[in-house]
Parts: structure tokens; sequence; C-alpha cells
């Protein structure tokens, strides 16, 4: 049976375990949330699906106190934070503090459970929360990784594939970076139609398209006060991707040794986590771009590892 | 292709629209909403799942003075209001001045668009806002029904299935009534394991559950302050009948002649809307009960069309 | 992780194993027949969907000489025999020396693996060989099970949908008694509507549907030489309980004590397999068709255990 | 209403269908075949399924007199054909005689049926017979289009998939030409983690893998007879693709201009089915083995349209 624990029940947290439960993804779910009273009514309006659901799927939630439940628990999806900061300010940084106090708080309780899975990360800021919550759980790095630009690769897919009218699963490539503000569309892995975007676009077109994947997030955060759909989506397909050790290649806030720290880059997905980060061919600025980008993650991941 | 609009993209309007998206049971999606940011934020949250989902559906939205996408929708999902109201107070009445208001205003709209289609209303109070929609759009009745007990007795299923350890598809029957206060669950109906109500449970039990199948919600909506995935869950499931023709049998709020107005009942689903409403044979308190429900929403609704 | 093996690689088992993968269904499969050369076509079909199917799915085969692999799968769904004896014959029965001799090879070399989960049966005669899996396996009692009239009962629906025009899920109720020539439809648990069938048809009229629910798999065994689709959708259907330990309420081969033998008859199927098998209150002349039935099966299992 | 016609029953239009019932994918289906007795009995084992079925899909069958219904049919997928003679041959080419003879029956039919939707043809020889159906029915080249190497570029995915150990939907690229001997990989399409075929393999490796995926379906045709799963799976993913207009980029066997015939080549498919043909930068070893390919499909349709 496939275990899955959701930590943090806000709007993220929530529909990623509606996710789990309306496709039957999950044979049982086990919500976890501070606020224990909105944990408790995601559960019920939760169980309340069930009598029209396709799926059975057994949902349980446990007080704040208890994390024993996580023991035998395979996949924990880790979505707490507030939002809000991030909206107010635009920037995934904002979240730093308190996602920073979180991780440091349920880190340890995650290892305390004896908890021995594969955890997905989706607070922010991602890549910083996943590395925190890596070191705080003693798990090995396969077995924590972040959704990172998993879904800002399919943003600028989705931007792409508008822009030429078609299915945004026909284009192929990668955003880059931390999920944040210095990520980037790695241009020379985009491919639509057997096309290097290099043919298909000119540059002005590929900065406009690189700025919008990362701006749409903030577009549908300023306009409904978070973001929810496409970041659990992507949460639970790599969940999906473990279950089924599926050896799915695709980026996540994974550990990338040539920059020495969890962000967003592709890898392999099973059911150990990430279990490969097969090295990418970039061009010179876009190297750059990565290593820029994996500065600031570790600059600010020293302000609270100092070692 | 099935084409399905959504008017009001709150949490239940939102919800039903991602539901549709993450099982492909729609092709077409129209979105439609007073706040227009909040309306496009959905739609761009929506279009960025696309490059993760299993199925491809063309998501678009409409400025609120624009009705003419509505023209060749199959199916509208009604889910305007302001839960907040009912929230407060306990009791889905409360939204009865803006959603009397609302759909005053929606009914005109759709009907000089030339839809032509089925409507599924869930905006609250269900039984009232669908009967002034049918009204004010001058669909036939079979063409305009709401979720009603759709949702309560998914609720009943639950609650009983519970106190059985039990799948609630196990468990038969119906909530009748208005979607609200003046409810009830039909013992008469309640079956599990091909065991009467009456045989399984004693009356304060029966009692019991009646009760926590209408606090549910409540306890759902005062933890989150709303509740949005069994109710749009019920709305899709119905949509879902009506395009494929399921001629499925089921408690919706439909007209039903013998009390004169729309009411929790169950009914016969199919591409036509409400095909049919077959009658019950209830005990008389149950006869008694679905009456005075039914005069309760006459009565409410005489204050808007006084003839 | 969800591991499921087939046993047999026939129309039945072939489609069962695409159903797990086309679904996703399973995480792991293990195909195994005794004609390897199938086995391994099946294998290569079945692999050959993943590039255009949502879910991946680990699909191995074994050779016959090897049974290791079945030490740590979660669910065995069995589907051997040489359905054509059947179709010449019309009577399942025609299967008893062969599929009784496959039992008897099969059953001892689960034992031996290790495996200690759940057995799904669909070779026929269904309850017989169910029962001699169980034997031969020495597991316990409600870890093996068979399809049973699960799917004789999902054929009445049909039929009593189909006359009403309606979708057959409408239709509560079941078939009872041997997968075969002897068993009937229990006419005072069939519900539609919330009508009795004993209101809604005459006798003549329920005793042309008992015999169209029972003449049905043959009409399509005539006509296609063996029939795969309603047969292996409920052998999947069955194991879906098992893995989201639904506690479903439906009826399978499963061990009925006050008549003895393995039957069709309503059961409670969760995660340990046939978890409960709940009384009927049936009418006298179906208890009495249902012990007849009963007594068919245990003749005929006293030829081979003649203790 | 989503409306699909499956003409000819054999393993590979019954489980075509089977796929569009066990997904909900179509409302309606409507099954054709010469042979009545077995295409009444493929409906009669899918109509079993519905009781146990997420999805409620009518499903109807017509005489071989009657092609009436086809007139409201949104898409047809034709699958007609003996695959005995390909599979004995070990060429499909050995269907030549048979299915020019079906097309040429089947094709005036589908035109006075009235209608006016997308074709979608597996029967073989693919690209041949979807020539002859679209020259028949005189539908606009866009309506008719064919499986073609949409099939064997899934069995090129799965073989460089299993050789890597990886998810074989990893793997881009394209398998070019005949659905039949003269096809090739064009590995200068192939891309798996963002590496390009020639960096990962050697040209030992290319050319082995290149005729493993094109050996598959003969070892699967030769160890039970015939191919349906992946097959199939692949007809009905290019129906969704119209249905749901999702401007797929795929290899059909679609009308090429710069070859002048219908051949296996990258497509967009959308509502109006292959809506585009985006040409390819093949190297010049790859156009050669396209242009003999097309060659061939040429010289053989000449002998059917001398013209």
């Amino acid at each position: 049976m496939r275990k899955v624990a959701v930590i943090g029940l806000g709007h993220v947290g929530a529909t990623a375990a509606f996710i789990l439960v309306t496709h039957g993804y999950a044979d049982e779910l086990l919500l976890l949330d501070k606020n224990e009273k909105k944990c408790a009514a995601e559960w019920g309006d939760l169980r309340d699906t069930l009598p029209r659901n396709d799926h059975y799927v057994k949902v349980n939630w446990s007080t704040w106190d208890d994390w024993s439940g996580l023991k035998d628990v395979d996949v924990i999806i880790t979505a707490f934070g507030d939002v809000s900061a991030t909206i107010k300010t635009g920037d995934r940084f904002a979240e730093f503090p308190i996602n920073t106090a979180n991780a440091k708080e349920v880190g340890p309780k995650i290892k305390e459970s004896g908890f021995h899975g594969i955890i997905i990360n989706i607070s922010n800021p991602c890549d910083v929360v996943t590395s925190i919550l890596q070191r705080e759980t003693g798990l090995p790095r396969n077995q924590v990784f972040g959704t990172g630009t998993f879904l800002d690769t399919a943003r600028m897919q989705r931007v792409v594939g508008e822009k030429l009218g078609q299915d945004p699963r026909n284009v192929s490539g990668f955003n880059l970076g931390e999920h944040g503000s210095s990520q980037f569309t790695a241009w020379s892995t985009v491919n639509v139609n057997n096309k290097s975007a290099f043919d298909l676009f000119t540059e002005e077109e590929r900065a406009e398209m690189d700025q919008a994947s990362k701006d749409n997030a903030f577009k549908v955060g300023f306009g409904k006060g978070y973001t929810c759909y496409a970041v659990a989506t992507c949460g639970v397909r790599l969940a999906n991707a473990v279950f089924s050790d599926a050896k799915m290649y695709g980026p996540t806030s994974c550990f990338v040794e040539s920059v020495g720290t969890y962000i967003g880059h592709p890898s392999i997905v099973g059911k150990n986590g990430v279990e490969a980060v097969p090295e990418l061919d970039l061009l010179p600025d876009e190297r750059e771009k990565l290593e820029a980008s994996a500065k600031k993650l570790k600059d600010s991941l020293a302000t609270i590892y100092p070692d």
C-alpha cells in the first residue's frame, strides 16, 4: 500500500492531498498541520468526497504533537509556510525566516518518527528548505528533494506552447537554478517539434518568454492570493514517479555535485528518490547563471549553517 | 467536444474547474467571475498544470461583460456567492440576499447568450437559487438542476460508512429536502450490506448520524473557512452523468411535482438533465418532513416572485 | 509499491494485466504462464504501451520453473485454464479436469515461493478452483477468494439496467451461488430507484432476466470464443479493494460458513482479502437454491478431496 | 458528446473499444464488423463491464448493412484485416490484398453515411490503407490519418528506455517511414536525458535498437498470434488528441508533401485531424531512407490507382 503524508495543509498541501484522493494515487493519506482545526477540516472535506470518488483512500490526520504515524509512510510531501509573505513581496525568499524555522522544527520530528522514505518538499524558498530538511532528517540526499524548477519548467512549457498554439507537452527543455528570482530558461535545452528554440524564436522572444515563465507564478499569486493547482500537481507527479519507480527524467530541486547545493536541475526520479543527476552540456552563459544561482542559495544556507 | 463553463471562481468553482482539468472530464472550459483578476489567476493556475497533466484541456476565461462564449457551451456549473456569510451564521440562507441578486443577474445573461444546454447549480441556498436560475433563463425545468442533497447524501454515507468501518459506497439511501437546515436522512431508504438502517442502528444512533451528516459541512466550514472538495466533486459527477447520458439515479435539487418546488430528491440524470423524478415510498413522518422542507423553500421563493 | 502477479495469460489474464497497466493500478506486475512464448509476447505488448501510457508500471515475466518472484507480491490473480472447453459445452465445469490439475500444480508452487498475500481466482469452475487453491497454498480462507458471482451480478445489473434504460449502477442486489449453472438472482436483494424488483417486474420478467444474466456469458463466448473484458474488470476491481483496504461490500466466491463451501455470496473486501461475510436474509426459496448450489460444489470438491 | 465508431472488431479494434470504455474516453461507441456475431459478442462483453466501470459509456453495434449510425460520429477508428497473414509472413504487406479490398468497400460506405469527422486508420499496410480510405471517402487529407510510426516510435522508445533502465517517456525522437519493413529510426531526432543518441550509443548499438524496435511487433505477434495493446493504445491516444484539440506533436501516417504520400512522419494533431506536418531537418541518409520508403508506398498504391 502506498502511504503518503502531507505536512502543511495550506492551499498547496490541501490540493496535493485532494489530487491524491481524487485520482487514487495513494492508498493511505496522513495529514499534519500546526493548525489542527484546519487540518481536521481538510480531513473532513476529503472524507466527504469518498462516496462520490472512483477510488477508496484511507484519510487520517494527526495532532501536531503526534508524529508516530510517519513511521511507515512511504512519501512525505512538505508544504508548510505562509505564502502571503511571498505574494506581498513578489519574492519567495520572504518566507525564508518562517520556513527556515518550520524546517528546523519539522525535520527532527520526522527523524524521530523513524521515517525512512522519500521527502518531496514544496515549501519555499524550495531549494533552501529542501537542504535544511535533508540535513535535519539525516536522510541520504537522494531521499530528500524538492519540486524546484519542475514547476517553473512547466510554466515555461506553457508559455512556449501558448505562443505556438500547441500542447505544452510538445515543448522539451528546462528552467534551471533556484525556484525563485535567479532561475532561468536554459534555451539550449528547449526544443519544440524537433526545432531548437534558437531557430524558432528571436532573442527578444526568448527573453520575454523566460520572464513570463517566471512572472506567471506572481500573476496567479497576485490574482488569487496564492497558487495551488500547478505546484501541487507537480508535487504529486514526483510522488507517482517514486511509487512506480519510473526512472523519470525531470527537473527537481536535487543536490548537484558540480555546484555543491540543492538546486533546480534535471534528475532521474525512482523509488529511491533522486537516483541520478545527469550532467547537462550547457552553454557558457547558462553555466554562469546556474553557478550564480547556486551561489545565492549557498550564501543564504550559510546564514543558517555557518560551518 | 465537451464544453463546460464555470460561473463563479471562488473555492468551489475553482475546485470544480480543477477536477475537470485534472481528470480530462471536459475538452473545453470557460471561466467567468465578476472578479476578473481572480478569474484570470485561476485560468493561469489551471493552464500551468497542463504540462504535467495526463489530459489536454482548452481553458479560456471571459471578462464579466462578455457572455457570448456560453452560446455553444454544453454544461454550465454555477458556483457564485459569498460563503463567509454562510460560515458566519451556520445557515446557508445567509447567502439568500447576495445570491438572489446574483442569480437574477446571471440568469438573464445566460439566456441572452443563446445558451441551450444544462445548468448545474451549486450556489446557496441551492434549491432557491436553482429555482431562480430556471425561471430567469427560461430553460425547461429538466435542464436546470442543483447539487442539492447529492452532497448531503454523500455526507450521510460517509458518516454511516465510518460508523461501520466500511467504504461509504456500501451505503445506499438518501438525504432529502432543502440543501440546508430542514433536510433529513430518509432512513427508510438507507441500507448497508443489504440490511435496513432500522435493523442496523438504534433510533438514537440514527438521530446522531442524521445530525452529523448535516453538521459536517459546518465543521469543515468553520475549520477551513469554506468547503470545496466534496461539493465540487458532486457537481462534476453530475456533469459526467449528463455528458455520458448515464441515466444515473441520484439525489439532486430537482423540481418535484408532488411538493411543487425544486428540492433535494432522487432523480434520473442524463443528457437532458433531470429526465425523471421517480417517486419514493416514504414513511409518513418522512413525507411530512419533505413537505415542511418544501414549504420553507416555497415561502422564501415567494418573497422574490410573489405571483 | 503494489505488486501484482497474473498467473495464466490467456485472454482473461492478459486483459487483467492490461487493465492494471493502462490505469496504473499496480506499480509492478509479474506474468507467469506455462506457455512461455505467449507469456513473453504479452509482456512485450504491455511494455510497448508504456511510452503512450499515463502511468509507468514495471512489467516482468518469469519462466514457468521460477516462482521465486511471488515472494513479495501482494496480490496474485489466477486466470489459467482452457476456455474452449467451457464454450464448447456451455458449462464451466468442462474445465473441471484441466483446472483441477492446474490448481493442484499452481497451489503448491505458490506456497513454496513464500507468498503470503491475497489470491483472487478467476479460473473456472471458479468456486471449486478457489477452494483448491486455498487448500493447496495453506493460506487462511480470507486470503483466497474468487471473482465468483461478482461478474454474474454485474451481468444481472446490466440486464436490468438495459430493461429500464438506465445506468446499470442504479441496480443493487446480487446473483448468488456457483459461478455456473446453479446460480440464481436473489430478487429479494434487487432494488432499482428505491423500488423492489418484486414491484418493478413480473415473475415472468424476473425469470427472463435471471436467465439472461446467466446466458450472456455464453452469448459472448459463443460469439468471440471467450469472454475477457467484464471478467477481467471484475478481477481488477477486487484487487483495487484489497490495495485500498476499502472494506467494499460485494459478492465474491468466498467461504460461507452456513453452507460450508466457497460460493458466490456478498462479502467485505479489504487488505486482508475477504474480511467478513455478512449473512443475507434470503427468502426460503432463495435459501434453498443457495444450498442446492453449495451441495453441487461440495459434491464435486469431494471427488478431489474425499476426506 | 464524443462519439466514436470502431470498424473491425478483431483483437485490435476490440481492444481500442475497451480502452475507450474503461477510461471513459468516449461517451458513445458504435461497433461495426462484417462478422456480426463477433461484433455483437464484443458489444456484450463491453456492456457487461459497465456495472464495474468508473464511467458510463453508451455502447451500440450495427449490422454490416447499416452504416447510418456513422452520420454524427466524430471519430472513426478503422481496424479491419486479417493479422494472421501478417504474422505468417512477417510482413504487413501480406494484408495488402485483403485490406485493399476492405478499404475499397468501407470507404464508400463511410462516405454515403454522411460522415464528416476524423478517420484514424490502424489497418495494415497502414499507410496504404490510409491513402485508400482518404481517397474513397473523399474527405480532406487532414481528416484521414493513420497510427503509422506512432506505434513504431513507441517501440523504439521502449527499446531505448530498457537499454538505459529508464521510463521510455524520457526518450524523444521518431521512427519514420512506412509502418513496415522500410521504416527506420531517425537517430538524429533521438535524445535521452538531453543527450543525443549519437553521443549515448555506438553505431552498432543504434543499429541493434533500430532493428529491435522493428522486430518487437513480430516477436509479440509470433508469440500471441497478434498484437493489440500497444497499437490500440496508440490509436486511442490520437483520438484523445482530436477530441481535446491538443495540437499534439507526434508521428502519424500523414500526407507528407515533400515525398508525396501518406507515410510515418511527425505531425500536429488537433480537432481537425492532422493540422500541420512540420518538416524535419534530417541527415542526408535519413532523407534517403524516407524517400525510399515513400517510393515503396507510392509504387504499391499505383497498383491500385494507376492514374
